[in-house]
């Protein structure tokens, strides 16, 4: 948390680039060979990392091809490159007791992740056991950006799961070191879990290829105080060019985020 | 699901063992070298082989210390050496379209696990994905067995979020290869569960160390024809005794909860 208060406030900057690097889309410049993919990760990281707030590696594009070593370290490299930049790492894990407790070994000593999403489906006991962790955070799911989310998250009407989940959020907060996953694609409800946990941090997907707006996010979202958000994008910056320019049109992406949120927000 | 029926009727058996191993609690009998955890995690499959209708190994307990690839060579084993005995990777995923396809990818191919366990919070959208491998089977939560889990789930009253789960399951089980968690601490609720969705499997953890009582979930649980349940039980059978007899002990645990079924559902 405070790193990313520092980077909110230094950098003025509220962008979290997702790294879900798909090995099919990688750009010709990094070559075809067993390094590819994680030259692909480390120069996105380089050409983004003065712009961002957070970066957020999702573990799935690892794990499905066995490159845990890759993210091992890609993370390593944001660390010793880019200190002061937290690492959320997006597993999503949702699981109770030890095996918590394993989930979040594997996110914070193994991966040395800053953080980790976690999935509030099976309740307090799927969160507490990170606490054990107090200088490493929990992004809790809440309102994911997803059209079959209101399935269960907008259930039941008036008083909706979601709401239920960033009250629980609130009171569970003791070590300040959670977060809200909460979409840009509902900015209403986005608004609403605003009202309902203060100043805590929201990660914000949905925005780019989902179709969420960004003026409907600030105006929702942010706190009194302009800030509270992280926003994340993926594609639009990891695929802005599949030329050898990649790394400079990542770059400028994020930074033309960068600036558009400073307008939208008069800062 | 036909793996799975097979052995409920060949072998007259709905137990199915959670391959969980600490490392810190292996019997002195398989060694302390690196060879070790694996070696564990065999010998407790091949001696409760005979009684079991199919493994659960928990991902967590093989992730946090990068254990992955002694998690391929125990599915591997299972399948070589005990074939016909379903594996379900217990993961509880939940991430929706790429990235759930990416999850899906990771169970079925990388591992070779015949289902695997999903978190439902996100919607329709994060178990959909898993439907493009038809010969593989998805065990979405439902009513977990941890004390906490009731805060969501059954929420709120009168019409809980676990029965809109289950009443959703059997419309998205349109290859049957669906399966509910419903956990032995609420046999009330699985009943509930189990009238919702017919004969649709479900896996029933919380036997043994959570309490859970087996009576109560046969007479809540099974269908018609007495089958429809994989009972999970982890600790009770690996650490049956940490001495050189661990496999018997564990083989004898594994034999003994089956002739109680037998005795309780009268077959």
């Amino acid at each position: 948390m405070q790193q990313l208060r520092q980077r909110w406030q230094a950098r003025d900057t509220l962008l979290c680039v997702g790294l879900d690097p798909d090995i099919k889309r990688l750009p010709s410049a990094v070559g075809s060979g067993p390094g590819a993919f994680l030259a692909f990760c480390r120069a996105i990281v380089d050409a983004t990392a003065p712009y961002v707030c957070a970066f957020k590696p999702q573990i799935a594009y690892f794990a499905a091809q066995g490159r845990e070593a890759e993210l091992e370290a890609l993370i390593r490299h944001v660390h010793e490159a880019h200190p002061g930049i937290p690492v959320i790492l997006d597993a999503k894990r949702g699981d109770i007791g030890d095996t918590a407790r394993l989930y979040a070994e594997e996110a914070f000593e193994r991966y040395d992740a800053d953080a980790v999403t976690v999935n509030p489906y099976l309740g307090k006991e799927s969160v507490e056991p990170y606490f054990a962790w107090p200088d490493r955070g929990v992004v809790l799911l809440c309102r994911t950006s997803n059209p079959g989310s209101a399935w269960l998250q907008e259930y039941p009407p008036g008083a909706p799961v979601f709401e239920r989940v960033a009250v629980a959020a609130r009171e569970w907060n003791q070590h300040d070191n959670l977060m809200l996953v909460a979409g840009a694609t509902y900015p209403e409800d986005l608004g609403r879990i605003r009202a309902l946990v203060g100043e805590m941090p929201l990660l914000v997907p949905g925005i780019g290829a989902q179709g969420g707006d960004l003026a409907e996010v600030l105006s929702h979202g942010l706190t009194g105080e302009g800030e509270g958000l992280v926003v994340n994008m993926s594609r639009a910056v990891l695929y802005a060019s599949n030329g050898s320019d990649f790394e400079a049109a990542a770059g400028r992406v994020a930074a033309e985020f960068c600036t558009e949120v400073r307008r939208l927000r008069g800062s």
